[in-house]
């Protein structure tokens, strides 16, 4: 498919390191494709499912297991950790999830669905932007109980406590404290006692 | 766990392999930056776009056609595929978007634009999170027709079937079906007839 | 920079390159989970967070000043930039983001906090997909002015202006200008004098 160029690391071209030598670059583009390739076919045969390249590198519960979190919770590739943030057991971080402890400490609970796209905040920087960068950033600590439902895309604002067994609808962005037991939706977030969740989200 | 390749760098400071070699992995997280900072160089000369590390790894309209999706359709590294998904032709796939056939089967149509942050879902997790494990994740299969605009960050829950050239806007959470034609938008998603969709969404 | 580790490629085993040899890559899996590993703990150590792996790659002051952003700025892995975006100094761009400029530019100025998951476009698609691809994107260009939070999950659609100092409440859909000074919530947002932001955004 293409001439592969010599890779002499007598050669003086060879020497230069981190990024002078374009027969070195190339070829490592097509061996990371070629991996990519590779594992995607594998996946796909195996567990009939298709992944974001960082994906493939990481093991999710060896991730979560590294970060300090209980015993058979997972956390995908693309989930930022920030901070002091401590989540309990068997509990699913999904992707595009960012956890922030920066400022003051987030702490979930066992069994919750962090599901894809959530974010939740232990400070926001509304004050430092309109002030340009004058203010510091506001900070406050977050809790979310076990046995929680949170959607997809859900925003949880710094200082906000959620119950246990709560459900989130998708969307929704929270920003005042939630009962246990309540299911929430909304920007705002409104709480209901829980009845018909299944029906309605 | 498997028996390495063998890789004779003679020397024996390179034996080690998988991670144990602090050189080798500085060299290579090195040649990762080059091979990068030249990629975005390339693409934004030639393309004028900068892209996250996975979409200069993958192709997207290769992805599409390992999946089997149909001629023409592509997909943006950072989404994830899982379980039994069908889509048409020449259907565009945004980055940070979940595919869920997992719980049912997912088929998409024809000239869709599933924008970036879009997520489509089989199952969902309420009912397993709030009782802590006990119950099994709910199950539906999903229907999106051909010629439909689904927005940004769009959350389509399972069961629902939506038409064809249908809107749905950004930031909406759909829970139910959507008739042929119609424009939807909201959380939870309310339709109405399309008439000057293009003036408010 | 540093010394090259010799890696002799004289075994015939080595010489397969871009795919064709299943020990090389997954030799390379291996090293690649071995640098993850190592980077997650030392970012671990040293900063308290934990990324995703192209976040390890990239450094986002780099990113920014190659995309030609002002001073300070700074802008995650998986943000995609497209077409002409011009970003001014100390402006935060956080991760899972789409800044589009392909429909005509797309401006942002100084001390402005993008959040994660923040979507601005200067085209729209809506009328190529319910089209059936005949009709071509719609296209309007994009400012929004310094010392503005735009907050987590905010789409912006084509055409619109926001003015210095605005708020725009999470999760947000903004179709129609905002003016300085302003904060706005909702899908579609609508607008309202800044005052106690704070407590109830």
């Amino acid at each position: 498919m293409k001439n592969k160029p010599t890779r002499e690391p007598s050669s003086s071209n060879c020497s230069a390191g981190g990024g002078a030598d374009p027969g070195r670059l190339a070829e490592m583009l097509e061996e990371l494709r070629a991996l990519l390739a590779n594992e995607q076919e594998l996946h796909h045969k195996r567990w009939n499912r298709s992944l974001p390249f960082g994906d493939y590198i990481v093991d999710r519960w060896e991730k979560a297991k590294a970060l300090g979190f209980g015993e058979g919770s997972s956390i995908y590739d693309s989930a930022l950790v920030l901070g002091d943030v401590k989540v309990g057991k068997l509990t699913w971080i999904g992707p595009f999830t960012v956890l922030d402890g920066s400022g003051g400490g987030l702490v979930i609970g066992d069994y919750c669905s962090i599901s894809a796209g959530v974010q939740i905040y232990t400070h926001d920087t509304v004050e430092w932007a309109i002030s340009g960068g004058k203010a510091s950033p506001a900070q406050a600590p977050v809790r979310v109980g076990s046995r929680c439902y949170i959607g997809p895309n859900v925003i949880i604002s710094r200082g906000v406590s959620i119950g246990e067994g709560c459900v989130i609808g998708a969307n929704a962005f929270v920003n005042k404290a939630i009962p246990s037991g309540m299911r929430a939706w909304g920007s705002p977030a409104k709480s209901q006692a829980k009845a018909s969740c299944r029906e309605e989200h």
